[in-house]
């Protein structure tokens, strides 16, 4: 095992519950779309007792020797009684077909999982089908099972193991990066804030979509009486204390789509410098204000991180787009990146939109097009002649004030 | 000057034409798009006489003071006459105004050159539009201009230099890659393929949509008598000889949308490596047939360059495009690529679809439909839950199969 790339963790948690966490940095692209050079990890839980264990999710395909290794520290194979599976996606159900194989257990989850585990490992297994708020009892612990679809899978469902309070969310209050901590108070100051946004961040990019199904899930979960103390989610740091006050509290508020008040996001492509021209303007009134704007340029220099971008985009009150036209058309990677967004961030932010042109202007259209069928409420489009940002210096002042009305 | 990232060379081509060129290394995406790690050189061409000096193009804007100096190598500043803009984009057009004001020049070029001049650059100038056709008699040397249009800009001219049958093309027979030779058939073995490619993927990412404008534009020049028997391009070597005969072969061939023949390209998007399972299948089908089969996948640990993507799409027969499914819709990245290649690449190529699903089905219409109403022939789509590919092994290989019909 080479301890840089597949470095793995066992912690004990409780008396009877074991994390399982594997570090990985070789993934550049979460699911094949997301830039993650902070890296991620996948917690894998288990649960002994003298009656056998339970394993809640696995690690991500292709680490079946690693995950044996690590659950053999904690348990004999042969006393695995069931398997949890909280969805379905390859991170968390990848050593299914192995786990079965070694240690027969029941597997537990969804009743979509089934034909789902069977076409994805093509595994023969013992599968027993959960239904929303269905309990088992193993060793005097309750454990019960909630359906929480669109978190981010439609057949996710949570455990909650009732006499600690412990609430194992699977995808949901989960987060990029590798860090040696196992909870998140155990950061302070730098780290604490860049785990944060780590968190936003992986939330926009791949619950995003989802977004409104975190509040209709979270209030279910209120009126069935869940109100962990610990949340185990199976990416990223685990949440106890203030911070899981305070990122149940943001998944609240990103669930109803709140924006963070006042916060502007600048989003630019520009071929040859003249789009920057135009994004200086904006930033002197910015600065002549006192308040800040955050700016993301896709230049012939720079390409940014498209995770980072929706990561911005999510909690953005504003959005500024400007862009170039390319072909008679929208600049491609803006196209690319508007469309991220429409299907990624809450509907109902403020867009203002400039384009710039050498030949033509169609590129503003198309971007208002673009955005306000789906549901982004453009307060206008200024489209120009690249070179000619000062000529429309008042135009485009005038735009960015329309954001505020 | 920093050598490395500010290199250029001043080359003289006959007794009275000189070659200034830039070789650019840092510049990291061509038109902020394509991923150029063999860089760009922008090439400037002065041609000189007893009357004084005629500059064509010059090079990307902010690159003033290497220009001036390199241009100072051959002729006194106030001895430059004209100034030819054979288009505005501001990688040819970029020294424009730091020109003007040095040398005060006349400018020549197509009628639409003035208005975009002084948007682009605040630029007071002598113009003097040139008509298609239009020539020029200078210390006994005839130059003639001619409209050219779509190669790739509008106002795009070519000009002539008619006892030398010099022919300069802008962005026409361009290249992308830094080089230390100045014509390609200096070049050989490995070093001229490399150039082939760079030239290939240049006209595909560059010119590409316009590509039928290359027939209208040779066929033009060609009735009126121009034979060249050297073409400059604005971009990579230069051409004499049998390069330049196989160039002028290969434009006229992708400008009439001609595919090589039996060359099949594959593209995948891959969240978790299912989709990687299919491409094996069909990767051992061809090397069954003991053919070639070009692959290109984007994985979650492997982005390739999507101008690469691009210039090999455009002279492929038959694309295959295999594709994960992402919350109910195609795949973000498949969307992006297959976008670029309907508006990059020729119309009329065979398509066949692939697409792989977590829960449902839908991507692989969506892909059909994005390139089916664009003019691609979409000769079939196979989609199927992920794992299943050896289920559906024979309607893989029917669907590889109705390609060649």
């Amino acid at each position: 095992m080479d301890d840089n790339m597949m470095e793995y963790n066992v912690s004990k948690l409780t008396s009877n519950l074991y994390l399982l966490r594997f570090k990985d940095t070789s993934t550049k692209y979460f699911e094949g779309l997301w830039e993650i050079p902070e890296g991620i990890m996948y917690n894998s839980y288990v649960y002994t007792s003298n009656e056998g264990a339970i394993v809640f999710d696995t690690w991500k395909m292709g680490l079946g020797n690693e995950f044996l290794e690590a659950l053999r520290n904690i348990v004999d194979l042969r006393d695995v009684r069931y398997i949890v599976v909280h969805h379905m996606e390859p991170d968390h159900s990848g050593i299914l077909k192995t786990l079965v194989e070694k240690a027969d257990p029941i597997v537990l989850g969804h009743p979509l999982v089934k034909n789902m585990a069977e076409s994805f490992y093509s595994v023969s297994m013992k599968f027993r089908p959960v239904k929303d708020g269905e309990e088992i009892v193993f060793d005097d612990e309750k454990i019960i099972f909630y359906h929480t679809p669109w978190l981010h899978w439609p057949e996710t469902i949570m455990s909650y193991i009732t006499s600690w309070k412990i609430l194992l969310t699977c995808d949901a209050f989960g987060s990029y990066g590798v860090f040696k901590e196992v909870w998140a108070d155990e950061l302070s100051g730098e780290d604490y804030e860049r785990y944060l946004w780590y968190a936003k961040k992986y939330f926009a990019n791949v619950i995003g979509i989802h977004y409104e199904w975190v509040v209709k899930n979270l209030e279910k979960l209120v009126s069935r009486g869940v109100t962990p103390n610990l949340v185990l989610p199976s990416h990223g740091l685990l949440l106890r204390g203030d911070p899981l006050d305070y990122m149940y509290k943001k998944y609240k508020s990103w669930g109803h789509g709140e924006p963070e008040q006042g916060k502007t996001l600048l989003i630019y492509t520009s071929m040859y410098g003249f789009v920057e021209r135009t994004v200086k303007i904006i930033r002197e009134y910015f600065s002549g204000l006192n308040q800040d704007i955050d700016m993301i340029g896709f230049t012939d220099s720079n390409r940014p991180s498209i995770s980072d971008v929706i990561g911005k985009a999510f909690d953005a009150e504003n959005i500024i787009l400007v862009s170039a036209t390319y072909d008679a058309d929208l600049y491609p990677l803006m196209k690319h990146i508007a469309s991220l967004i429409t299907r990624k961030t809450p509907r109902g932010k403020k867009v203002a939109i400039i384009a710039q042109y050498g030949w033509g202007g169609k590129a503003g259209k198309i971007l208002e097009e673009m955005m306000s069928t789906q549901g982004f409420k453009v307060v206008g489009v200024v489209e120009f002649k690249a070179g000619e940002e000062e000529r429309y210096r008042d135009k485009i002042i005038g735009l960015i004030e329309s954001l505020k009305k």
